[in-house]
């Protein structure tokens, strides 16, 4: 038996080839080398993919040996999963992690120490606490600062919902909410992410005490989709709750939305609940759900258009897991200290499990362990960190964080958001250029000079094959008829959109999803995201003509029935 | 500029060097370099841990030159961190990661894709339900099972709680606790992990929901420390809180405590619990917090002994991170699809956000992609995960079981299991062979031949330096004072405690954690946790004399007033 450092110097010289191998360009012309169903996959795998009574370390002669089986199966699992690190990949939000940021899991992997108390994780401590400080400071929140990393955008925002909540009605903690009868109630956008209504079906608020608020009906394109929080209605959907007898006391506005990266109107939404505040008697916590957009805080150019007011939030979410390309999961909730202080989260979430963080009493004049030395805090910082979140121990995610920034920069960071939005801008203008693309959000008349859609990182598209062209001319008529979910038009566009995303995955070239918008009854379209600091105006121009290709061999078969097939290339 | 995976394979090469170097024995005789409190530790690292406005990558001349920057810093980082992959890391329930486990990781790394839907994570998706189904069979669920993989303990006990309440009353899903008015109730050994406190906060049950059980009066020790749950206890109380007006739904048994590794009868709680079932006329979850023993299922003999009835509750959670060394985070919630179906995660947690989870309607007779193709399921399980969870996406932990379980197999697991109580069973015996200790949980008479505590997998002790000894003569009635918070016994071995822990964290031979017990009001003793497979007797005879060393050298200087020092070595 070989020693273990023996070992992983082994296996990590030979993943140097394979990855090497892998990432080779012509080997990622195919996203995904071939769609399979999970009874045709699991086949490819050693028994199916059943796990083995003996391992290989026991039916080989020698580790080394049966490191090579590990490295067989590891070449079989990157050979037929979605190869998200191809800048071709489009499909969802995250896009591929580079190089540096894979090195950043490997070192977490070998400290696996949980970021729960300081004294088992002093420097991935001080590292999550570096970059909480950056992070605040790009916001431009107040430091000393105070925030924790999650494992996900979906936990950062029942964080933040928890932390409202506790925070605004202490004594719910203990007695419940069955017996205050407080009926507490959370707003946001028709176009949020579902984990806002999550996390109140999850916290005992139940999915009727979300209201959701209608988008500007003056947003892009003039239907409303696309557009942002109305914060008129907004303010009057508060007003009639709290009249109702219920307790409005969150207010979700989401930063980039999951389908077309909507950016809600923070200062004059903030403007408006601030107001209702003063005249309801108490307050009300407003979050910004960033999971998608919040990187844009590092443009300054960006940051002034999209994220003014943020400042005066009460938190945020940020995953630097999408487009700044830090591998999964790196997510992180940063609470505004100066609205409630450094230790907000602790004492909103905190037990103080005595098993876990101790306490600094201490025999007189005896030394005592770090941690405790310097009691509880540092710098401004609270140094213990797991009785801030809802569970215990945490994955060391902020390490990811801090290595990819030190390779990138703060202007790598700034390089990269502007990058993502110039490229949907160049995306757009191509759809816009052509007779067989209907974008979602249109540019209008007024915004033709501007950045697309006022600045976005996706785009959305219907598909329109010759036939339509031919059938119904100016297709305006039949774009408005396709609104309604049981017209002909809606069928179709609806089933164009998935006969040309199955062709373009069954091609293999692009990885791109599709989805409607079911509050608006739009049909389903193909929505695609640039997460990926690799992709340029090649790779687009690339991208659109696949499109293009694929969108001219649709045929309507039946247009009533709406019956649509693909031709033969 | 280099290519990524030129750069990928410089790095791993340059990793393969470093990883060597770091597991080199000699250097591993510290745990913790120089244990450093914050204010000492920043400043070690370039510019005191700012983030810089200019990236490495901008800094230095080549992409090879800004990867030499990030391997200096990840040095840095391994220098000053807890070296957990020692097995002399005995602080926490977790212990070290192993080489398959770290390549595991990065393969991950360099898939980041999520598994919430097939299409994007087709191989991944397979091996969750692989090790799912998997770990269903080692617990004697039936198959096709239900479960799935969540980022920690914490995060699977509440998942579990959220899925019986959505279960159980699914009303409240939509209307809420409030409106409800229903008082449901919990109901949990003292000695459980605060996660289910915790958990009965996010979900606005309030923490006077959860009902505390009292420990068996016989357990090992006579004292009720270290016993588990007392069934006739539990019954009681459920029904004095039905007959209250409550709503008891959730009961909580534990699998390994958090401080001494108790583990609840499973088969006559259940017994107790599906009796009232009957009585109250509505169901009860069972839920099995296996977060640290869980995987003690992989050993005939131990299953046996201290799981009996496992295959009857509802559910169960089990960490791989802990005891099977699996590079954290890894951790699973599995529920009895016999009790509940193999649907009952999406149907308790599910919101069928359509902008994600695509529905199978398509065009008659086309073609489409695989994870539509065969419906949502395949092989009794469903495809796309992410709704089954109370967030979207999640990081693809299984394929790190999976590779792992490859590498070690069922039998492998099983090892490590009994070598993990062995161990404890041979330090406990060493503890109780010296007078300079004395064990939490004693070795009875009738107990002597048995494995200690009936099967462990912590050790609990506190240190009896000679002053005490020679001053107390037989000690018992000083240990009995001890549980007086207010005593100078209890003062005494507490400071002691505290004084043995510095001394052992400064030495850095070995790390190792110490607590109380507060509902006992026990003064706080040194816990050793043994979930290495790297320990070996000749380590735990090297831990036990240097613990001894330590307390040889310790002097009280008052008894009264509990003031104790350190004789100089």
């Amino acid at each position: 038996m070989v020693n273990d450092e023996a070992l992983i110097a082994h296996l990590l010289t030979r993943m140097a080839e394979i990855l090497q191998r892998y990432g080779r360009e012509e080997e990622n012309l195919k996203v995904l080398s071939k769609p399979l169903p999970a009874s045709q996959l699991r086949p490819l795998f050693d028994q199916h993919m059943a796990l083995p009574e003996q391992g290989a370390k026991d039916k080989a002669g020698s580790d080394t040996e049966a490191a090579e089986d590990i490295l067989g199966l590891v070449e079989t699992i990157l050979q037929h999963s979605a190869r998200t690190v191809s800048p071709r990949f489009m499909d969802k939000l995250y896009a591929g992690s580079d190089a540096i940021g894979q090195i950043a899991e490997l070192v977490i992997a070998v400290l696996n120490t949980n970021v729960h108390v300081y004294s088992v994780s002093p420097v991935a401590t001080l590292m999550e606490h570096a970059c909480i400080h950056a992070l605040s400071e790009a916001v431009g929140f107040a430091t000393p600062c105070s925030g924790v990393f999650s494992p996900g955008g979906s936990a950062s925002n029942l964080l933040a919902m928890t932390t409202a909540r506790n925070t605004l009605f202490p004594d719910l903690k203990r007695v419940g909410a069955a017996r205050s009868g407080q009926l507490l109630t959370v707003f946001t956008s028709v176009e949020a992410h579902y984990s806002i209504q999550k996390s109140a079906i999850v916290m005992g608020l139940g999915s009727d005490s979300v209201v959701a608020i209608p988008v500007n009906a003056a947003g892009y394109g003039g239907s409303g989709v696309g557009g942002g929080i109305d914060p008129v209605e907004l303010r009057n959907l508060i007003q009639q709750s709290a009249g109702l007898g219920e307790t409005p006391f969150f207010i979700n506005l989401t930063a980039g939305t999951t389908v077309l990266s909507s950016f809600d109107p923070i200062q004059e939404c903030v403007a408006a609940v601030r107001a209702l505040e003063a005249e309801l008697g108490r307050k009300i916590w407003i979050h910004v759900d960033g999971s998608y957009g919040g990187p844009v805080i590092f443009s300054k150019k960006w940051k002034e258009r999209l994220f003014r007011g943020i400042e005066l939030v009460d938190s945020i979410t940020l995953n630097p897991h999408k487009i700044l390309g830090v591998p999964q999961q790196c997510s992180v909730l940063l609470v505004n200290s100066d609205r409630w202080g450094r230790k907000v989260l602790w004492e909103a979430n905190g037990l103080r499990a005595d098993y876990l963080f101790h306490d600094s009493e201490m025999s007189p004049g005896l030394p005592t362990t770090p941690s405790v030395r310097e009691g509880e805090e540092d710098n401004g910082f609270m140094m213990d960190m797991g009785d801030a979140t809802i569970g215990c121990g945490r994955k060391a995610d902020a390490v990811k964080l801090f290595i990819c920034w030190t390779f990138h920069g703060t202007q790598g960071w700034a390089r990269r958001v502007d990058k993502a939005l110039e490229n949907v801008d160049t995306l757009a203008r191509l759809f816009a250029s052509s007779k067989q693309f209907q974008l979602v959000i249109p540019f209008s008349k007024e915004s033709q000079d501007e950045v697309y859609g006022g600045g976005r990182l996706t785009v959305g598209v219907w598909c329109i094959p010759q036939a339509l062209q031919s059938r119904y001319g100016q297709l305006q008529e039949f774009m408005n008829q396709s609104k309604n979910p049981k017209s002909s038009a809606h069928v179709l566009l609806k089933r164009i959109t998935k006969l040309v995303h199955v062709e373009l995955t069954r091609r293999g070239r692009f990885m791109i999803d599709f989805m409607g918008l079911k509050w608006q009854d739009l049909p389903d379209f193909i929505r695609v995201a640039v997460s990926s600091d690799r992709i340029d105006n090649a790779l687009l121009h690339e991208l659109f003509n696949e499109l293009e290709g694929i969108v001219s061999r649709v045929e309507v078969v039946d247009f009533e029935q709406g019956i649509v097939s693909l031709r033969e290339e």
